[in-house]
């Protein structure tokens, strides 16, 4: 494996245009309209066979090498988020309360360079590179099982996703064997007592004290019910109860979030979840209603690829460290892809050395735009060595 | 005693007239101008000595008997309440928002009756009568306080009230000598934690669970401090935390009531509140503050005083049953005149015989209207037996 | 009503020593050997009518006035408690063990003297009096429902039962109409989990931790589930989990009680507890059995006859207050006979001006022994004034 | 790297007399004054330096090779436990109340094997190799610390160590790097409340009511306190509170356990329990006095170290699987070692395939004897390739 630097390099300054104009006029998930006409203009320009309308508003292109060689499918997820633009830059959000805070303008513009790059390098590549541009990654159910539905990963044999991270320096690489990233849950609960004088709680079922006990009971599932050797977490959010201090409180509404790293782990808590409410309100002689909404599943990057990306990030990366980290609690619908095909996510540092960069979905939140050329180089190196691999 | 019902009977019609007039034309609390005005000037009218402007926009009239005697106070309270009136009658309320929904008109009207009464039978009274129409019972720290002040007891012997009740049938008289009517204290909890992703519980302080366990902590102030001879309640009405499925809750109000009977276990919940308060949040490294709103005293009637009306009320009233009754969990403000002077407070019903009437404070509230000659005749009967005895 | 003094102050003597002669000689609930045998004997030589074997232990005796009169029924209990005397005097227990430390050897020797009284007098007496001497009053279900099963109440009109009373002074008289002494019933449960190694919490069923939260719950009983104006206790008295510091616990075992004062207050809280116990070992997956032992039912004095004693005390009892006491959370199988006819029972003060005697059930109790004589005379005159009164 | 099997094989022989022998003669920590003994008598006639009274009674002895090298440590432990031997076979334990439970027999007896191996080849031996016999690992504070007190690892380059595993059956090797064995806290708290009478609750301080709160509080301190990347455990094992059903508890004890794998876990997870206990005492006017027993520190296996481990079992070991395993929350002194030189310990499969032999300290305890011979081997060769490498 070796990049034609030459190409590469020259690429930067059209990353940084494209990303900037996607940070000036952002789209949220599935209404990435503007946003896909743009990359299906370009990538058809380039000579790629573009397919439109991949789960929406998604854009699939092929490009088949001069070399033999595997297909390896490379992922950019596209949209905004309904968060308003804090920054003071030329390039700010021009679109009021939308805003490219998660970096996926970034993610969608280095994507255009590795597949701007392929098109220059078609004849020396090995293999076929399928360029996956999908809409909807901030929103359940996510947009990756639409563009698995419309035939994404049709042929591909590994596929690999970069995540720009501002909590890591600019710099840094790192993925993780195995469980990766978590599988995001949420639930509601509505709990229904029946209300009543505050000085006569006896005849009211005070749905309120249901809701406290339900939290303190709910502290059990991690601490008690949960194999400590696993990752979980179960957060209430929110809990609204009654609407004036001397009426007990007919109603009491709960949500929160359920963070696994396992289906057991999310299986398990699920039940109790269930189990736990029930008999809550059950003891407080409260009617209760559970919702829960399963997010993404895991990101389990497949054991062998997680190795060949911190390889040939080895190889190819020298601005700064590279290696194993810790799982992460957020979650990614790069999960479906990964249940489908071998692959790998990984991330690349777009911070501040000190972290004090603004998080992800934060209103300030920018990306040190030099990462986008550590991302597309470690995308052209993991998808040259995966392509030339005997399948 | 003896009542004269030949003057007392035709005020009836003046009675529900007066009553209906306020009940079209309601004022909120301290903002009575011109139910004041209408007050006064039909008192003047019958000649009695009137004093405007007490505790703002109270009234106070004096009637000077031509026997000898003590001085007797009789205490209405003249405010509505800010509720939609949802009746549909002639004498609905015209002004939006607000209701006479306590039965404050009817307690004005029967007062000025009772007032008409004694101008009329003037020679033939003993003693004095003290008219007191106080604003603003219904918002704490109501206008009990500014009537004593403004020198509505100077002179007085002795005060009695009474109260329109909708939850007794009609015909039906009770009170109940010592403790009475609660202590209707309210607070306000604001717990402050730290924020944060949902999926790290360990970088913030999740103050909704802190306001969860508080809740739960809170349930033993009544099972283990309070004696269980007591009467006591405290309820958390509210509770709101959180803004979000995925983010730890930074803030977590309370607020609730506490309903007491007697200065001991006022003061001891207000301690154990307190205490559990901050002791909570401190184990959960979360911050507080508490607000706590002392409301009226509790009603403790003068033993001897609430004799007197259960003995006059059996002598003078043929219509239904006179008796003990329980504690009531609501408040009044009527109890700092009891702890100036003896005297008692009084129910008279004003509702349905199977309990149906709407309860007070309800959209749809109305009385018996005839329950307003109940009340005065028991007025009189009680001012008179109260003034004639050596002091 | 007026008391022959002449013979009933030469019996004080005699009740000091029959006292002090059961106190040496304790005996437990049902086992009141000795007890009922000195009882019998001393009531057949003053000419009784005598049966044994009443409730098993218990000793009935029968005498009819010379004059015409209604049949009142007088009772006292004669079993001690398994507690080890710890004082130092020449009439100490001489059981190991065992001790009269509630009194009971009080109340057998004043209703000895009473029938002593009566059996001098028996001439000017009117109607009918019945002497009750009961055994097992100590230990659940208790001897009254036996005796009155063995037809003790036979023809009785009413009846009347005194307790020496420690907390209050010497010369104090006191009682209450209605609701007085508690229902105390006693619960077990028994949580069976699942235990496992300490560090592997999710192999387990940790039955420490569902005891903790059902204690938790079991709070809101009285702090949601009883209307205010009750009085109701739920204790948990023991608990016991666990048996090494790094083993999750498979069981755990609560014992408690319960005091309420109106059969709708005990079925609510029962059925509570069961519910609360349900539930929450369902919420843990723990599984749980309660048992339920119902105490004697609460003491409710007639109306009537706890007036009856206050005036009969008023007039005869010179020596302290006379007056109403709040209720008492202490339970008395007396109860029993007052379900069956009319009656009341109350408390003779038998302790320091100070409040500095030791409780009853402690292993120095003692009485003051002249309340013995306050006990004696007021029984014979409230069962003369009842025996008087038109049936 | 290579082993002479004609050398190591024969000893198999011995391996499985010695084991026998001490199991029959089992002796309680620092009382292993027979078990020392044998060893050092063996090891002094087999020509080795050895120095006994280390740490008590532990044994350390010193083989120099007669090729240059680095200096490696391999320890045993010596120390059996007070439990019943249940076994019925020949060298069940003639001690009663006394048993090699953990395997530590195996550990010497394998040990001494190998420093026997090590003296029939010496003069092959690249650099020097420290035999620890270590006493007392079973109790707290550990024999681990006493040894490198009295200099058990001056001069030492790296040491190793193993556990024969009856969870694993036989044939299986497995290590992890880095947190490998939990730091096994513990803790007992002692709530004093203020006993009283069980219906009088408001007169006492509740001390199973403060327990329980603080079971329940101390749930959160896995839920909310721990980073839920890292594996802890709070157990809470042991829970005894009250002496009667009727009587409020005045003590409430608690003792349970705490597993960490990092030092922050652990200082965090102290500081919480501290501030948890401290603060629901306070809560409810209780007090509280925590112990915290610090147990061994968590067993950290170097990086480096641990992949030799697996890269020379992979090379010798033809038996069974070689691999990583999952964290395991047991703790080990052998951690002290680590903390002072590189190293590693591992585990040694001696159980049934199905998982059904008898758990670590359990009566039935036994090992399949044939796994001493894969630890003797894997500790030589380990040894061996560690001695080789330049410093």
């Amino acid at each position: 494996m070796s990049i034609d630097e030459r190409l590469l390099t020259p690429l930067y300054e059209r990353m940084v245009e494209w990303r900037r104009h996607l940070h000036r006029h952002p789209e949220l998930s599935f209404k990435e309209n503007e946003t896909s006409a743009m990359i299906a203009e370009l990538l058809s320009s380039w000579g790629l066979d573009v397919t439109r309308g991949v789960a929406g508003t998604g854009v699939v292109a092929r490009l088949q090498g001069g070399l033999p060689g595997r297909t390896i499918a490379l992922r950019a997820d596209i949209d905004a988020l309904p968060i308003q633009d804090e920054k003071e830059c030329e390039y700010a959000s021009t679109v009021p309360g939308v805003m490219h805070a998660c970096g996926h303008d970034g993610h969608t513009a280095q994507l255009l360079a590795v597949a701007r790059y392929y098109s220059l390098n078609q004849e020396r590549t090995a293999g076929t590179r399928v360029f996956l541009f999908q809409p909807g990654e901030e929103v359940l159910p996510g947009g990756a099982l639409g563009m698995i539905r419309d035939g994404a990963l049709e042929g591909v044999d590994a596929i690999y996703g970069v995540h720009l991270w501002s909590p890591y320096p600019y710099g840094k690489i790192a993925t993780r064997p195995g469980p990766f990233m978590a599988s995001p849950d949420e639930f509601e609960i509505e709990i229904v007592g029946r209300g009543g004088h505050a000085g006569l709680p006896h005849q009211a079922t005070d749905a309120l004290v249901a809701g406290a006990h339900l939290v303190v009971a709910l502290q059990t599932i991690v601490s008690r019910n949960v194999d400590p050797l696993e990752s979980a977490v179960v957060s209430v959010g929110q809990l609204q109860a009654g609407t004036a201090r001397n009426v007990i409180a007919e109603r009491c509404y709960l949500s929160g979030t359920v963070r696994t790293f396992t289906p057991e782990a999310r299986a398990a808590i699920r039940q109790r979840l269930e189990e736990v409410a029930r008999h809550v309100c059950d003891m407080h002689g409260a009617d209760q209603a559970l919702t829960y909404y399963e997010g993404y599943p895991p990101v389990v990057n497949d054991e062998r690829e997680a190795a060949r990306v911190l390889r040939v990030a080895g190889a190819l990366h020298a601005d700064g460290p590279v290696g194993l980290c810790e799982r992460i609690m957020a979650g990614e619908d790069f999960s479906y892809y990964l249940r489908e095909r071998p692959g790998c996510f990984f991330f690349v540092g777009a911070g501040e050395a000190d972290g004090s960069a603004a998080p992800h979905h934060h209103p300030k939140f920018d990306l040190d735009e030099r990462a986008m050329l550590h991302a597309a180089r470690l995308l052209i190196g993991v998808a040259d060595d995966a392509a030339g691999e005997r399948a």
